[in-house]
Parts: structure tokens; C-alpha cells; sequence
């Protein structure tokens, strides 16, 4: 049984997660999504309402769980006998620095990283992006599930 | 009749901008640069002196004008006729970061995005190393404008 | 009033050409797309039946015209009275060669090269994948348009 | 229960390949290695020889079989209940290739592909450059397993 | 006589570091290893406690000595008689950036980069991944020189 | 004293070549440039040829010589006393490519292989861009020495 782990900041979670997300659920056992707990970063969302989005947004995929860290990514894999890292890529840019972390995870433990290519009509999709493009009024419906759309609205009235 | 902006900080312009700005306007009929406002960060110069920098700049292409927008790029080229962003590039990582935002804009509207390279003699331009260099009292003459040269060395007096 | 060229070997067309096609008819005030005639590589099309399927693929652009060239596509421009190449960029490794080719190009004339992304979800549409595909029967639809899909099927029978 | 395939030339394996065929051996249920028939190249050994030798390379992992296939990779897949393709990544100009090939292949059926990066010591080799090295009469050992060094020298006496 | 310098911020010192300097030994006359004081960004050792560090990790290299820097590397490099500028290489996002240095700084003045590739074993060290790392606990050992580790855990008890 | 080699094809001799040899005749003691021989790929000037007209672009470099190999250039490093190789980097799909080859080299032996980026006004120069443009009787003056120029239309003739 291969339990897995797709770690990110999901502030909030959008339909390229999402993509992501399914396909890794499509390929291993048991998937949990860990939100990143960073104190020194103010979020759009605090830690608790982004896992509840997640968890919306994954209800309908029975071998998927929401939870957060904080402190090494390696140290929630060990504790939880996770034994690999899922991340998507969208470019080659993300691609250098994903690998180097990859290769800094597996040098300190015996935890892989799988890279899944996301759909290319999600290449550009960024929670940056649709955060900016959501405060200036632009419509970002297609991008994100729409019970996360209703959030963004409501936090930039 | 093909209306475009080269959108960008300009803090302050330089002969990599010229290039671009001068290319664009001998493809395109209409040409406007457009300085970005970022009320987040402070520049070097103020909004109004960019403005009049790139004026000085570009006053011998009679189809180049000078503007500002806050917001989103794509609203303004919405409210401006703009059809297309015109974009310098210098690097590989310029492209992968400058594709993402040209798919969002895309996806946001019908406006395109058309990348043109820059010269190879000003490749390794960027308005933040010029500013570093006349900092520290470098020579930067050749890189920018003579009117802008001396406007750097005043406020670094 | 701007004249640009799409080279290529469209050995066939692909929705993904017509893509870029399509924006630059949008841009510019008259497109020519050009088949590249390269005496030394045999294609599963021949010269004048790629050019007739790039006709039909084009009839509904009033400012798009087709033609072929052999030599230096810069001489192809100045003999034809044309300002820039316009070239598709789907990924990183295209961007390197093409931006040698443009400022080699750029150094021999003043002939501008620029670059259009292509629409997210034909990133990874090339010819040679398409024939490739179809060769060993794979479905293809949705790739090509239809009347090219029938040519394809017609050549692997 | 994943069964997945981990395609190549493999002519001959390498301990590059060996790396990534574990790593995909932890990760997943059951592991194909197939060997790429491709006609219109010869290579230095037999597709016989190369299913041979990773068979020796092989086995000590229960959930890995070896395999070979000519025609297009996702039929393969198909045809074997197989649901995703396991890459090796090394570099930067691998990925975007590879990218590409994983956009079509999803494109072409439900087969996702997912990339796991080699380990960094291995960053550099390839069975072309192990290849070139041995028929130079260059060391190798520590590149490819014991009993392909030994294959290698008696094709290069 | 050539005489260079290996600039950086070595807060700390890593094994991936002296990878680099001992090449750098190898091939050059003479070594200068210079700290980058930048007083708007404090790190975790002070600038005297790096040059300690290194002056303690390069003891057995006769030919290479500590110093440290403020200002244009350019202005350092012609007061100090240096010709040339040493940069390990670990990946195509720091390719992009330091061609970019390297080619401004190639323009003020006559000093040349020239670029080292790390050992591949050492790819994915930085002085950020190792402060991160050991900030919670984790295990650096074998990336950075014993007494280097010593004065890490020092920092995070 | 440090001994170099450029290696290269050389078929013929560029301006951009000639940048990247005489750097590495200001920062190392002696460099051999030298030709590969490649039998089985016909070049468009003989080995002797191409050795002759390196002869002369390097002429007024006394710490400079000309010369071939065949085989392993590390065999070739070896067998001169030479301890690094120079290559010239253009483009982030040279640096990975070369990247490898120098880290295989690496591997076989202790030969260091350091980068020097190509002068920005060079940095499109190939000799096979430079061959396909004098073919079809493009100037390619500024772009090679002038003897050298007087040999390719020669051939073209």
C-alpha cells in the first residue's frame, strides 16, 4: 500500500490542484493533502478555512485526506508512513527548484518525489495569479471550484 | 488598424526598453508604454518622472505614447482598444514566468501577448542592475539614455 | 501597413498552427504562410499538397495568403516586401533555437522576428507527433482539422 | 492496484535505469520495463540481449516483469491494464520533451505519465555516452552493472 | 599569473561550496574567497563568522585566502588585481541569472565569469535548504564540514 | 602552470569561437585548440583545412596552439597535461547537454570542464547557421575573420 502526500500552500486551492490531486488518487492508495503552515507568511486564507476548501473540493475522492504541517516536509512523511511526494508541474522553471528540493528530501530520508505534468489548460494557473487577477474584479470562474469563487468574492468586497 | 502596449516598470527606461518600444512601433500602427503603478513598492523615480523619461525617449516615434495603469493589464487594454501586449525577452526564465501571465491574460480575455527578443549586445539588461551599478558609482553610460544618465547620478549624489 | 510571414513545413497543418495563424491574421494587416521546400528531407506530404490543405485550413482568413520558399527565409522576406516572422513557441527548448535563428536573421536584415504563444491545450501538438500517431492508427481527431484527418488516414492505409 | 510501465532503449541498461526502476518498484504495485522496438535504428544490442539484461538487472524485485513493444506506447498500455508511464528526468531539455510526449499520450487515452528525478550522482548518464566511452576503450564500471560491463567489452574487442 | 575570486554569501560554508573552491584551486594561481556584506539583508552567522568558517574549511588550500566585500564585485575585483569571477553551476534558473551578471559585469569592466559545474552529488545543496533543514532538527551531516555543523546546531538550540 | 583545451568542431572558424579562445588565452597559462576528428560525419572543410584557418585566427596568441583528436578527449587531456576543458556556453540547451558530457568527463577522470559565456553580440553564432546562410549567398561578413570568409565562398561557388 502506497500512501502519498501533496504538499502546497493552496490559498486557496484551484481547479490545477485539483488536477493534480485526481490523478494522484488515480494512481496510489492513499493521498493526503497537507497545507503548509507558514508563520511568517500572512495567507489570503487562514490554515483552517484553506483545508476546509480542500476538503470541499476532494469530497468526492474516497482515498483522499487534508491536513497541514509545519516544520520539514520529511519529518510529516516519516510520522505518517507516507513514502512519496506528489507535486505538479507546470514549467521549466518550477521544475529546477522542485528538483533540488526533491533532491535535499531524498538525501535526508528515503522519501521520492513524483513529478505529474498538470493539464495544459491549466499550465498557467497559479494561486498568485487568480488571487491578483480575483482582487481587481476579474473574472476567475473556470479556474477555481465555485464554492471557492464565492470565498474569493466575499474577501475582496 | 493594430493598436499595442509594452507594459512594464521603467524604473527608469533603458536602452533594452528602446529597442523593444522601437521595433514594436515600426510592426505595430499604434504603440503605447504603459508604466506599471505598484503602490506596494517604491521606486527609484516616481510614476510621473517614468513617465516623462520614456516621453523624452521615445519623442522621435510619432506613433508611441506615454501612460500608467494600476490593476489589471488586460482592463486596461480593454478600455484602451488595445488588441495585443507587447513583451521583450532576454532569458529562459523571462519566457517561462512571462508565458503564465500571457495565458492567464488570454484566458481572462481575447488580448494576445507577442513576445519580441532583444538585441543580443542588451541582453543582459535589466533596470534594477543599472540602478545597482550607478549606486555604487559604476559607469552605466551606454546602457540608458544620456538625459536618464544624469538624472541616476543626481539621485545617487 | 504590416506584412508577416509563418514559415514551416506544415507536413500537415495542425490545429495548432491554425491557432497561431489565426492570431497573427488578427495582428497584422496581411499574413503570408510559408512552406519550407527542403530538397533533402523527404515529408509524408509533398510541397504542393501541404500548401493546398494550408489553403483550405485558411479560406475563411481574408489576409492570409500561402506560398513556399527554399533558401534564406530572409531573402524570401525582402523579396516579398514582409517586416517579420512570426513563429509559435510551445516550450523552452524551442525558444533557445528560435531565438539564435531570429538574431541571426535579425543580423543579416532589419527583419523582425516575434513570438506568439500557443493556446495551453495544443502545447504539445507537433506534426511529426500527429504522424506518428495516425501511422500506427491512433486517433488523431481534434488535433488536425477534418479534411487533414482524411488525408492522414488515406496516407497509412 | 497500479501497474505501470517504465519504457526505454535500454540498449544497454545503465545504473541510471536501475535507479528509477526501484524507486518505481517501492512506489507502485507492478512494473513493466519494455523495451522500445524501434526498426528503423539499429542499436548496438539485440532487443533480445536488452530484455536479457535487465532481466539479470532485475531480478531482485518481485513486482517488476520485463517486456518489449513496437507501435505507439499507449496502446501498449492499454492493451496490458497498465495506468501510468514512469520516467526518469536528468535535465531541463529532457523535460520539455517529455512534457510533450505526456501531453499527447494523456491526451490520446486516460494514461497519465509521472517523472521521478534520478538520483544526482547518475545526472549524467546515458546509454549513448556509456556506449562512446566503452568503444574508446574508457572505463565504465560503476556506470552499468558488472555483467553489462562485460557485454560491453565483447562487443568493442 | 591568474588571480580569482569565488564571491558569495556562504552563510555558511557548504560541502557544495568547497567543491568549487578546491577546483578552483586547481586551476588558478592564486584564490580570493570573498563574503558579500549586505547590510540591508542580515543572515545567520555575521560576516566575520563566515570568513572564520572558510578561512577553517580552506586551511589545506595554500593558494586560497578569505577576504570580504561590499559595493560593485566589478570595483572589488580591479582594486584587487583579479581577472576573473568563479561560479559553481547547480542548475538552469541559476544559468539564466548569472549569464545576466556576467555578461554586466563582463561590460563595466574586462573581468570574466567563468562557470564550474558542481559534482552532481552536491547538486541540490544551498546555505538556505541547510538552515532550513537544521533549524528543525534535521540531520545535515555530510553537507557541510564538521565544524560547520557544530555552529549550526549552536544557532538552533 | 594550468593547460587548457578548446575543443570543438571548428567547420570553420567563427568570430564567436575566436571570442571564447582568446579569454581562455588571458586566463590560462597555455591553451590547445583542438579538432575533432569525426569520421563518420563529412565536414565542409577538410581537418587540415579547419586546423589552418585556426592557425591563423590565433596567431597573435603566443600561449595558443592547434591541434586534433580522435577518441575520448579526456584520453586526449591525459596524454597533454591538460586539466580542464573550455567550453562556450550560449544557451540554456547547450549548458544542459554540455552539463552532462562534462560531468561524464568528470567522472571517467579528474579533467575540470569550466564555462565561459559567449560576448551577447555572438551569442546567436553557430558554424552551421554561418555554412546554411553563405550557401544561399547570404553576408555572413562580421560573423567569421575575413580569410575565412574567402574560403566559404570559395566553396560556394
Amino acid at each position: 500500500m502506497t500512501k502519498v502526500v501533496c504538499p502546497g500552500s493552496f490559498d486557496p486551492v484551484t481547479n490545477g490542484h485539483l488536477d493534480i490531486i485526481e490523478r494522484a488518487a488515480r494512481l496510489f492508495d492513499e493521498v493526503v493533502v497537507a497545507v503548509l503552515v507558514n508563520e511568517s507568511k500572512q495567507g489570503l486564507f487562514k490554515v483552517a478555512e484553506r483545508q476546509d476548501l480542500l476538503g470541499q473540493a476532494t469530497g468526492h475522492l474516497p482515498n483522499v485526506s487534508v491536513s497541514s504541517f509545519d516544520g520539514l516536509l520529511v519529518d510529516f512523511c516519516t510520522a505518517n508512513g507516507i513514502s512519496a511526494i506528489v507535486k505538479g508541474l507546470r514549467a521549466v522553471t518550477d521544475f529546477d527548484y522542485e528538483l533540488q528540493m526533491a533532491q535535499m528530501n531524498s538525501s535526508l530520508t528515503q522519501v521520492d518525489t513524483v513529478f505529474i505534468p498538470t493539464t495544459p489548460a491549466y499550465s498557467f494557473l497559479a494561486s498568485s495569479l487568480v488571487k491578483e487577477v480575483a482582487k481587481h474584479g476579474g473574472d476567475v470562474s473556470g479556474l477555481v471550484p465555485d464554492f471557492v469563487l464565492a470565498k474569493l468574492k466575499a474577501k475582496f468586497v
